[in-house]
């Protein structure tokens, strides 16, 4: 990672590449031809999205759901998913043609009071609206409601039982879970699994205070998840990042600490998530995943 | 005002007139012919504005300034001004292909968590970039400049002394206009005065408590003008729109009060600052004012 | 309306003009003469008007009910009522001997913290207690209850169904009113009904923005009536006064909308309560309107 | 104290002997019989009370200055002083045929939303107006202006130097008076002297933690002291009341504390105030103290 | 009260005193000689007090319960109960080898930034630790308990019925004590069982406004009563301190005061309850009544 | 790092070797053996730290200074640094009989509403106290001192030249640093510098978006450092940790970023710290670092 491109040249390279090969892993995964897609309204891909996860479930403080939409309607022919809409993704997004992006982080959170070049949240904005994308978050709609992201994290372990750690009205949908496990393992293997499931070389680990202790229970939240985890009672806290004072108060409740990074605790769910998306929509629309898109962090 | 076209066939009527007899009503005044437009780049155009009322007048609460600008830039050669952008007017500008418009209220208030078809005002937002025109609202950085709206409106009168009801930091600056007049005049002319200057055959009056007393002083604030006025000594107040409960205070403290509507209190002066721009911007623009810009209320 | 006479000689002329003939206008019309009337206690008063709208109806923000009562009682021989209770109707009151004033509008909304000449609040308190005039508001209780002052205002039209807009604890009484129309009328049709009962020669009119539609709904808030308006779905809102801004909203959202002035929208009513009181009341009190109560404004 | 006559034959009592003997207590101190009163006008009277002391010298939290005004003006010939105003008091003002009381507290504090019988507050307002009585009080422009009543205080004790605890923009007034003393007193010798000033039988005191010191610097602050004292280093606190947990931190300090009563504290200085105020207005207006108003508690 | 020992001195003495004869005025009525105890674990003196009274029935804005605990553990093998812990109290508990202090009053209520020798509170809680005694506070779990504090100071009369005034889930508990009594008294009489029940020489009264009546009816809330208080309709409220405006205003309703001194009507209730836990504990511990604490008050 | 021993064990194992060997390390480079010293007042070492960065230099929302004093004085003879005093050091720190604790972090921020068992802070305060250990925090006032914290962490570059970004009164001191280099150098070199100074073999990067850049500007803010350098225009952010939106709105203006962790960014400058201290007390304290103390995360 020492020589860099720059993001354009990179773009280029990497998913021409992609509308090759890379096309494949995904488009092929679904065994559609690209060419068949015929299309669909931007109401019906919306339908098909809350039939999987309905916007109520999403928290009170949150953004969620059609952020932009252009003003003359067009066939939603191709959707772009990504982690975060940076302006790399955008600029993937733009030379892809896409019609829709579903950024799992909403793009507006603090709401614009203009929509200029002086910041990058108002440049995606723009430049959503000037080639007329249409742009949907889910982001804690997707949290709570079961079968979605922290499912799909907690089950990097073999589960006994689940339950979200803040049951919403619906208690099997909620925010984060607390699970227990079919078979004790040592944290050293709790490393190896989360690792496995994030797609990563190194995670960051800090050590329960007190005797070293097998793993029995642990308490997941993808993202930042020291307001959700605070005080739970679990063997091993996973979630993206969290703040110095919150694992020193982490370890010293007895609780180990797994932190990948914030998206990578994420990302790996939206191949997942894809896949659902096609076959709700009946593989009549071509659902990419942004190549470019990826945590700013890196461990060197 | 009984058989009413359509919005959309009135557009095309009118403007299209305009274009042919009524562009001659401002381009004509200004002695340019469209042809001859080379246009500049919106960093120009905004430089020009600035030299005439900086941002930093503007009231604290207020949103002023720059509120849209396309991501990919293009020369202004056509400049649109309104006192509202309604849908009506965002309709007028596509069709005239306008690169900037100047809407003296800002369209955008409350800050956006979106931009869809929901509402009008994030419709009138998406289709200004879905069609690469920016937009620039200057507001009440108009109302407390020198030679602005206000002074413009109490110069319906012949003034001796004029001064800003809540002085700046520049004391020639301010919001509101305090001012004494070299003649005393009655109300019945004041009333002829106002309605001469803002071109309505109606105005609301209000008559101060007491014995009828001749107008030797005025309090002037366009628009909305009741917590400026507030308790302010003047024998007349003219503003745009005042609520029953101000108006009732204001006549038991001895003022009478004239309304126009809130825009009509307004929008003659668009077509001064019009040519000013014109002249600001050394005839190389086009500098429109909207047809279909007008105040909501008409009186039956 | 050139020259105008004071206040005061004006009301020298206006009401004994009125106890001669004008009274026969109120009085006679119950059938009583005034020497007939044995008077009541406050007490007795205060029921009667209760059976008619208890104070809970009221908003929670209002301040309704008796809001001055003299330290030494005496009997109620005189009621006056009136829609604001200005300097000039509290003349009135005092030179008519009235015993309570009735005003619609409550004089004390704002808390005193001294009761001085310095303001005409303050006046009128202090005029009350001096001359031991008692003083009760009804306000928001006669805006909410069922046949109260949105009914009477509804009723310029042939209804079909009526509701609150906001509905209070019992769902026929509540603010606003939403009414679909027996048969149809145009918005010509509609001004001239609105005229006709609010009898004023002029109202102001907004036309809602797109295709001309007829009138099947309308939605009717006397007073200041945007809050309570905002966002309801009518083809046209009819209230007393309402600012640019909401009327831009409400012509967007494709409602017409109708303003009388804030008291015209209401002071009809107090005719209609001016005899529903005297029934109440078994005619032993003379109950009088105000003849020099009237909404500030005029159109000139 | 075990029979205990009605207020209301007390008052008749108490103050007809008082208007032969009474009187003679302050008018003859005075040196001026009551028929030679030819009266001011409420402005005067205002302008002699503001010489001495100005209403900005009140706390901002304070509602202080004329506070009741009758609609139709009177000379004031007769002034009743009084530490609260108290019903007994108002009784006591309207047999005397009072035309100005000065209530050392706000009568009116909380702002009246109305002015019925309901609370004895707005009973002392509406009595007020009935009988045209004007209402004046100065509350802390009097604890803060040099020569006032927390000077009136401090000077039970032999001064060497005094300054105002929160000084105002001019130094020499401010609240509370932190001094020192010319002669080193024992506790005892304090509390005999306070006794003396506020001419009680006892009052109440706190010993400072630790060893017996004799006192060589006060602090002072008539009525609840205790935000005014917090942390002040003296060696005694005299105030009128303080609660429980102040007068701990006050002790574990190394404070002494006497209380007398709230307004025990404060109703001395009426007496040197009154004969001040006869010398502001030439003797022109008799100037009478209450009889009946006393502190509420006594000691049995 | 004129010559004052240190409170040092005085401490040596008095409880040495007390150790001697003193000690038998509390531990002789309870039957144990000290060389008997064994002690009990904190846990098991914890349980035993909640027995009684549980910490829940505690306001929410109050600080109650377990405030220091030293880390090793210790058998607790003596009691010190007190109103206040002062320094004083803090030097008699460390004298006494006490274990555990029960503090009425909450010595920590404003949160501690730091424990240093800079405030008294702040080296009562370092003493505290640094000789291993653990540290309690009931305060409004007492107010509040059915047998609690406000039960034994009401029963200074015969009461007919008892409720609280602000009843809490369990109506049985909650703040303040609303009585009637099974025979009329006089205020001389109840002035009379209340200094008896409080055993005190002097309390302070204030007389109800109006004709004197007997007392029926009862209102109690022992330390600072004035919010609980506040427009109960009783014929007396008996507390232990209440500010000048808030006696007014009870003494305007109608209701005459007796007011003791904060704690005095707090303190009487301490032996009781030493003996109630002398029993819960079985008599296993010593329990002390604290023989330097008083009120900070005295009448001089 | 699978198999773990017991914090305990570890402690005696590691702070043991520490005392032959380790504390060869600081006491030895400080050229003293333990045994010449004779110890200091708490008030002597105090103003010694002071004479180095005084309190008044922390921000206004932190709790600095000495948070902990017994209240039976002793000598200071032995000073234990450390970065976060976790229940880990404050063993080391009683096994180490030391008098006086440095912890950067206070170990008391909100503050404590009792001091029990219940939780870690508690505990860490009372066994301070128990065992006579005095404690002081420096936290934001070492971050802010010229030659402090951030000084310190900057300095891992070659400067041209250093302002902070947060400047304070005195404009040498404040919080964050940003500087200029004198050489240029590649993010590559950089990363190896922070690892170099930190002392770590992984830190986390972030490259800024757009073409790769050299590094000539950096901004630093030990630990937390986001809203510091949120908006500071520099080629490279150095802190400890930062979540993951600001890290997308930092490469998105365009600033790479390091982080190390947040203890790790700031425990490298307590042994210089230590060295600056034992100077400053004449070498007559022994100074030593906690052994125990780490950041809880590593990457594995």
């Amino acid at each position: 990672m020492i020589t860099r491109l720059t993001a354009s040249t990179l773009l280029t390279k990497s998913y021409r590449l992609w509308s090759l090969a890379g096309q494949s892993k995904y488009s092929v995964a679904m065994g559609d031809s690209e060419s068949s897609k015929s299309g669909l309204s931007l109401r019906q891909v919306l339908d098909a999205i809350h039939s999987f996860a309905a916007e109520e479930l999403a928290a009170s403080w949150d953004n969620v759901g059609l952020l932009i939409e252009p003003m003359k309607p067009k066939l939603i022919k191709h959707i772009l998913i990504t982690n975060d809409l940076t302006e790399d993704v955008m600029q993937e997004a733009v030379e892809l043609g896409t019609d829709l992006i579903m950024s799992y982080h909403p793009p507006i959170f603090a709401p614009l009071k203009s929509i200029t070049t002086r910041t990058w949240k108002e440049r995606v904005a723009a430049s959503c609206l000037e080639n007329r994308i249409a742009l949907y978050s889910p982001h804690t709609s997707f949290d709570s409601v079961k079968g979605g992201l922290n499912d799909w994290l907690a089950e990097a372990f073999d589960l006994e039982t689940s339950r979200p750690i803040e049951a919403g009205v619906d208690p099997q949908n909620g925010f984060g879970r607390l699970c227990t496990l079919k078979t004790v393992v040592s944290l050293t293997e709790a490393v190896r699994l989360v690792k496995l499931r994030v797609n990563l070389p190194h995670v960051r680990v800090a050590h329960a205070r007190g005797e070293v202790k097998m793993i029995t229970s642990i308490a997941v939240c993808a993202g930042s998840g020291a307001s959700v985890l605070k005080g739970v009672e679990a063997d091993l806290y996973i979630t993206g990042e969290m703040l110095h004072h919150d694992i020193l108060d982490a370890v010293h409740q007895g609780s180990n600490v797994i932190l990948t990074n914030h998206s990578d605790s994420e990302r790996g769910y939206l191949k997942v998530f894809a896949s659902k998306l096609t076959e709700l929509l009946n593989h009549s629309i071509t659902v990419s995943l942004s190549v470019v898109d990826r945590d700013p962090l890196r461990i060197v």
